[in-house]
C-alpha cells in the first residue's frame, strides 16, 4: 500500500487506522452481514482478524470464503458457552500474535420471533434464550476476556444494536428486551474495565439492515421503507456501518466508552421528517 | 371517613383517589418495604387490595400482620412462576370482587450480590435467576393478567426501578441489567396493552431508599449519603414513593404509559450539587 | 362539597387535591386551552388562584369569563416584563392571602412560524422573542418568585412542554428550541430552588393538543392524527392534562423536580405502532 | 508526507482522514483551546483550513501564531453577525478553492458567569448574549452557510457542548441552558440539511477542559477533579477531542446526524464509580 488513497469507496484500501492491531469479530454469516463487512474493512485499515460464529451458523453461511479471502482463521464458539469464548479469546492471541485491540459483538437471535410467538404469549424458555444468546453472550465474553487479560490496553470493544431498546417498536418482540440488556452490559461493564486497562466498551444502534437476521423480523420491508423516510439522511448501510466502527476500533477515539451510539442516519432524533409525513398524507387522501 | 382530611402526614387519611379500585401489591416484606408503604397508602385511599410474596418472604417478614390490618388477603407466589401468578390474579378478582385496577411490582434480588460475586465474576446461573426474579417476573406478570383479562380498562400498573438502569454505579452489580430489562419489559408490554384496552405500565425510579432489599447492596449506607447530597430535595422515602404510586395508580394520570418516571429528589437530572461538592472538599483539604 | 364523589369526569368535582393552595395560572386564553382546563382543575381540587395572561391576550380572549366562573382575579402580564412578573406574584400573594403552592407556565409564541418563516430562514429578531416569550419568562418568573420569596416551602411549579424538545418534528421550527431552552431552565433553577425551599420544578410534555396555539402549527390536522396514531394511548387531551398537572401541584409528589413528565399517552417511547404501521403501508399499496 | 505513520503521537502526522477537505475551524485562541487542537489535527490529517475568532479574541489570542504553522488564513469575524459569517463563508471557499467539508463551532461566553451573576440572579440582557454567543450564534452559521450553498455534499458539521445541556451542574450557570439549545439547533437544522445535501450535524459533549473558557468557571479545580475521578477512563483531554473530531468530520461517519456525542471518558453514563466513591468516603472520616 505504498499510495494511500483516500477513499472509503474500495474497500481494498484504507488509511490505515488500524495497522497493527488485532481483533475478534463475531457473528459473521454471509455477505450481507454487518460483520462480514467489519471484518473486510478492519483488514482493509491494517488489522489481522480472527472470524467467529456458532458451528449452526458455520454450516449455513459462507465464512470460509471470508476467511480465505481475508487471511482470517475461524475459530467456532456458540457464544453462550463459557469454554467456547475461552476457546477463542486464547487461540486468537495465538493466531494473531498478542493481545486482542477490538472485537465486534454482532450476535442476535430470538426463538420468540423465530417461531411466531408474539410478545403476549412469549415462551420463556425462549426469552431466556433470546437473552443468553443475544445479550448475556455479551457479557461472558467481556468476563472471559478480562479473566484471560486478553485484551490490550486501550482496546476497543462494540456489539451492535436496535433503537428499540429505548423505544417499542411492533414487531420487534422479545429482541428489544435483549439490545436494552445489551447496552446496560455494556454500561455497567465499561465502569470496570475502563480503570483497570483503559478498554472501551460501546454499542452502535443501526439502522434497520437487510441482513439474514434483520429481515427475520415481521414486515421488515415495510418498515425498513418508514425508516428510511423517517432517517433525514436515510437507513444506514452495512457498509456504512463498518466504516464507523473502524472509527471505534482506532486510536481516536480511545476516550468514548460506554456510549450508545447511534449510526441510524438521524432517525433517532426525529420525530417527524417531512419524507414520512408526505407519504403518510398519500394513505388519507385515498 | 366522614371528613375528608386533607393531609398526607395521616396514613390513615386520604383523599379516596383510589376508592372503589382494586389492586395487588407484590414484594410487602416488612415496615420498612416499599410496597408495604404502597399498601397502607392504597387502602387509606380508598382501595381494596391482596398482598403477594414468595413463600420464603411470607416467613421471613410480617406481612400477616399487614394482612390483618389493612383487611388484606395474602396469596402465596413465587413471581417466577407463572402458575403461581396465575393463581393470585384468578384469586385476586374473586377476593376483591372484580378486575383488577393497579398492581404493584416491587420485586427484586440478585444472587450474585448475596454470594458477593463481583461483576467481572459472575455466576451465570446467578445471572439468569436475578433476571428472571427481578425483571422477567414482570413480564409473566402481565402476560397472565392479559391472557386472563384480569386488568380492568385504563388500569395501571406500575414496577419500582432504579437509576441504574441507565448509568453504571460501582456495586449495583447485576441488578443495573435487571432493572434495564425490567424497564424494557414496561415499554414493549406498554405498546400492545395500551390501545387494546387502555391499560398503562410505568416504572417509578426511586432514590435510595432504606428497605431490606436496599441494604443488601454494599457499601449502602455511604451511597445513601452521597446520593441525599446529590439530590437537590434530598433522598425520596418509601412513604414518599408510596404517594407518588397512588397518583400513577388513580384516574389523574389516565394518559402516561411506558414511562420510567423519576421519584428521586432531583438526582437523576442533577450532574453536580454545591453540597455533594462541599463535601467532596473536605476530603481534598485535609 | 359536602360528599366526595370520587370521579374526574364532573369537572366541578374533585378529590381535594389542593385543599387550601394557592396558585398562579399563567396562559389561559380560551376554553381550548390547556391553562383553561387546568384553572377549572385546580379550583375544583379546592384550590386559590389567580390568573394571568398578556393585555393582547386578555383583549383576544374570553379570560374574564373564566375569571367570574373561578372567582379567580386576573392579573394582566407581559411574562417577558421582570416588572409585570413582580406584579404578579406581589399581587397574587396578597389577593390569596399567602405565599404561592403552584404555578403554571403554558406560554409560548414563535413571530417566526406566525409570518411563515421557515427553520432556514429564520428572523433573529424573532428567534430572540421565540426564545424570550417561550422560555426565558419561565427564568424570570422563576427568578422574580425567589426574590420575592414568593413561593411556599414545597411548592410545585410546572411549564408545557412538547417532545420536539427531544426530537426534530418537520414544521416546529423553532419553537422545539424554545422547549428545549425551557427544559432547561427547569432543571437549573431546580438544583437551586430544591435546597433552599424544597420547591420542585418540571416540565409536562403534553401531545399535540387542539389549542388556539398549537393549531398554529402548519399541517397540524394531519400531525395530530399520526401522533394519535402512534400513541398506544391515543392523544392525551387538555382536559386530561389538567388532571396530570393537579397531582404535580399536589403533596402526593413532593419528591419530582427537574423531570421532564410525558404526558402524551406513551408517544414518546414509542418507535413504531402497530395501528401507524397500516396506515403507512395504505399508502403503498394505491 | 511520503511515509504514512500509523500514530497519533505526533501531531504532524496522521492518517490522510481527511486529504483534500476543506474546513473551518472557529474558536480557537490559545494553545490550551480544543480548536486549536482541532485545527492542528485536522491539517496533519491532510484537511487544508480557515480560522476564525472574534476580532477582540484576535487580539488577545495567539492565533496568527497558529495561522503561520498550520498556513490557515484567518478570517475574523463576530459569529453573532450574520454579516460576518457571510463572509467568513465566502472568503473561505475563495481560500480554499470550493465549498466547505467540515466545520468545527468552538464557541461559548457567559456574561452572567463572568460579572458573578448567580443563576438565580442573572441579568437579562447578559442571558441574551450568552444564547446569542454560544448557541443562536451556530444556527447563523448554518443558515448562512445553506443560503450561500458553501457546504459541499455529505460535510459535517461540529460544535462543542457539555452534559450540563442533560443534568444541572452547581456554577456552570446559563451557559447550561446556552448548550441545551445549542444541542436543539443542531437537531432541527440536521433535519434540514440532511435531506437535501447529506450534510450532517452533530454536538460532541467533552469533559470538562483545561482551557481559557473552561477555567472561567467558578471552583474549576475542584470540579475538573471529580469528574477526573468520576470517568472510568479519567476526563477527556483537547488532545484527545481533536482526534474524535477528525473521525466525525472525516467520510468514515456519513450516516452519523443530529446527534450528541459524549466524549467524556464515561462521565455521563457513571452514576457512582469507586474512586470518586473512595474520595468521597475519605471526607467523612475525618
Amino acid at each position: 500500500m505504498s499510495t494511500n488513497v483516500n477513499t472509503l469507496q474500495n474497500e481494498n484500501c484504507g488509511n490505515n487506522l488500524l495497522k497493527g492491531k488485532r481483533g475478534i469479530i463475531f457473528g459473521a454469516l454471509n455477505e450481507k452481514s454487518i460483520a462480514w463487512k467489519v471484518a473486510e474493512k478492519a483488514v482493509a485499515e491494517g488489522a489481522s482478524i480472527t472470524l467467529s460464529n456458532a458451528p449452526i451458523a458455520l454450516r449455513m453461511g459462507e465464512i470460509n470464503r471470508l476467511s480465505e479471502k481475508l487471511n482470517a482463521p475461524v475459530v467456532p464458539a456458540d457464544a453462550t458457552s463459557v469454554e467456547d469464548l475461552t476457546q477463542v479469546f486464547e487461540q486468537s492471541q495465538q493466531l494473531l500474535g498478542g493481545k486482542i485491540d477490538f472485537v465486534l459483538h454482532s450476535i442476535g437471535m430470538s426463538p420468540n420471533v423465530r417461531k411466531g410467538r408474539k410478545y403476549d404469549d412469549l415462551s420463556y424458555e425462549f426469552f431466556e434464550k433470546t437473552l443468553d444468546i443475544s445479550a448475556v453472550s455479551f457479557h461472558k465474553m467481556l468476563q472471559v476476556a478480562r479473566k484471560l487479560d486478553a485484551i490490550a490496553e486501550g482496546g476497543s470493544i462494540v456489539a451492535l444494536t436496535y433503537v428499540a431498546a429505548q423505544r417499542a417498536f411492533t414487531g420487534y418482540n422479545d429482541m428489544a428486551d435483549a439490545k436494552a440488556l445489551l447496552e446496560s452490559i455494556t454500561r455497567n461493564f465499561g465502569l470496570l474495565y475502563g480503570p483497570e486497562k483503559g478498554v472501551r466498551i460501546n454499542t452502535v444502534s443501526q439502522s434497520p439492515t437487510v441482513t439474514t437476521a434483520g429481515s427475520g423480523v415481521g414486515g421488515f420491508d415495510l418498515f425498513y421503507d418508514v425508516a428510511d423516510k423517517m432517517s433525514p439522511l436515510g437507513n444506514a448501510s452495512a457498509d456504512d456501518c463498518a466504516n464507523y466502527c473502524v472509527t471505534l476500533f482506532s486510536d481516536y477515539t480511545k476516550m468514548v466508552t460506554m456510549q450508545n451510539l447511534y449510526h441510524d442516519g438521524g432517525f433517532s432524533t426525529t420525530g417527524m421528517s417531512l419524507a414520512a409525513m408526505e407519504q403518510y398524507e398519500k394513505s388519507r387522501l385515498k
